[in-house]
C-alpha cells in the first residue's frame, strides 16, 4: 500500500480509542477501508450523529441526548437517594448490577488538584445546590476504590454533612469467585473489618 | 447515562474494528463522547475522507489515493521481481523489514473455495495478464503459512509456471529469537529441511 497522507491521519486518528497502538490502529485502518467497507461508512455516520446529539444531562451530567436524562425524569425512581459515581459507564454498571432505584450524580472524573481538576470541574456546586434543595436523605458515593477516588469521596462526603445528610460508600471486600490467597493485605483487612453475621 | 439511540448505535458501530468486543465498545464510545471530543472529532473527519480518497492500485490492487499507486509508479524499483502477498499490511511488513525493492501484488486474501473465494476475486487473471506480458522473472511467493496461504501460493505457482517464470517460496524456520524447545515440529522439520553452510 501506499502510505499516502489520508490512510496515514486515519491510523493516527484511531490512536485516540482507548488501549489502540500504532500496530492495532493499523490493522484498523486496512480493516475498515479493505474488508468492511460498509461497517466503515456506518461507524463513520453513527460516530458524527453521536458527537452532534449527545451531551451532559442538565441534572446529572451523564451523557444524554436530551436535555434532561430518561433517569432523572423517570418518576417511579426514588428521588432522596443519590449515588455519586466517577463516570457513565459507573452508571450502567451499577444499573445492571444491582436493584438501585435512586437517581446518580456523574463527577466525569475525580479531584486531581495536580492536574488542574477541582471541585467545579466535577459539578460538585451543581452537586451542593442539589443537596441544599432537602430533596435527597441519602448520598451514597460509589467512586473508584482509588486514592483519587477516596479523596474526592472523603470531599464530598463533608459537602453532605454540611448539609445534614446521610452519606454511605460502597463495601470493600473479597471479590465474588475471589480467592483469598491472591488477595491484596488491604482489601483482606477491609473484608475482615467489614465482616457480617453468617 | 441514558441508553439514547445514538450512543448505542456508535457502540454497535464500533464492533466492527478488529478485535472490539461489546465492552470495548462501550469504552470506546463514552471515552470518545466524554474525554475526548477533539479527537472523536477528527477521527470522524479522517475515517470520512479515508473512506472518500482510498482505493485499490489499478496495478498492484494496494491501497491508494492514486489510480496507480507510488511503488508501481517508483522508476527505481526492479520490475522483474514481483511478490505475491495477501494483504497491504503485508506489503508494508516486507517494506519494512526487507531489502526486497521489487514490485508487489496484493491478493486481499487467499483461496477459499467453501466462503465462495476464487481465483478472480483475487484478481488472480490480471496477475496472470502480467505475468504474460513477459516482463516478470521471478514471482515470489509470500502468502501466509496457513493452510489456505500454502493452497494459494501452490496455485499461483501452477499460473507462473506456465509462463515459464521461475517461481520461489520465502523460507520457514526458526523465528530470530525463538527457542527450538516451543517450537512446533513442522517448523522445527522445515528448518532442519532447509538447514545452510554455517
Amino acid at each position: 500500500m501506499d502510505r499516502g497522507d489520508s490512510l496515514q491521519r486515519l491510523m493516527e486518528a484511531l490512536r485516540c480509542l482507548p488501549g489502540v497502538g500504532p500496530r492495532s490502529a493499523q490493522r484498523m485502518a486496512f480493516h475498515l477501508l479493505q474488508q468492511d467497507r460498509d461497517a466503515a461508512s456506518r461507524l463513520h455516520q453513527c460516530l458524527g450523529e453521536a458527537l452532534e446529539k449527545i451531551r451532559r444531562c442538565r441534572v446529572c451530567r451523564t451523557l444524554t441526548e436530551d436535555e434532561v436524562c430518561g433517569r432523572c425524569c423517570d418518576p417511579r425512581r426514588d428521588r432522596s437517594l443519590l449515588c455519586v459515581v466517577e463516570t457513565p459507564a459507573d452508571v450502567l454498571a451499577v444499573d445492571q448490577a444491582t436493584v438501585f432505584q435512586g437517581l446518580f450524580f456523574v463527577l466525569h472524573g475525580h479531584l486531581s488538584p495536580l492536574d488542574g481538576v477541582g471541585p467545579e470541574d466535577l459539578g460538585l456546586d451543581r452537586l451542593e445546590r442539589r443537596l441544599a434543595e432537602g430533596e435527597v436523605k441519602e448520598l451514597i458515593l460509589a467512586t473508584n476504590s482509588t486514592v483519587e477516588g477516596e479523596a474526592t469521596a472523603h470531599y464530598i462526603a463533608e459537602l453532605a454533612r454540611r448539609h445534614g445528610i446521610t452519606v454511605s460508600r460502597i463495601a470493600h471486600g473479597v471479590p465474588v469467585g475471589g480467592e483469598l490467597e491472591y488477595l491484596d493485605a488491604n482489601t483482606l483487612a477491609y473484608a475482615f473489618e467489614g465482616r457480617r453475621q453468617f
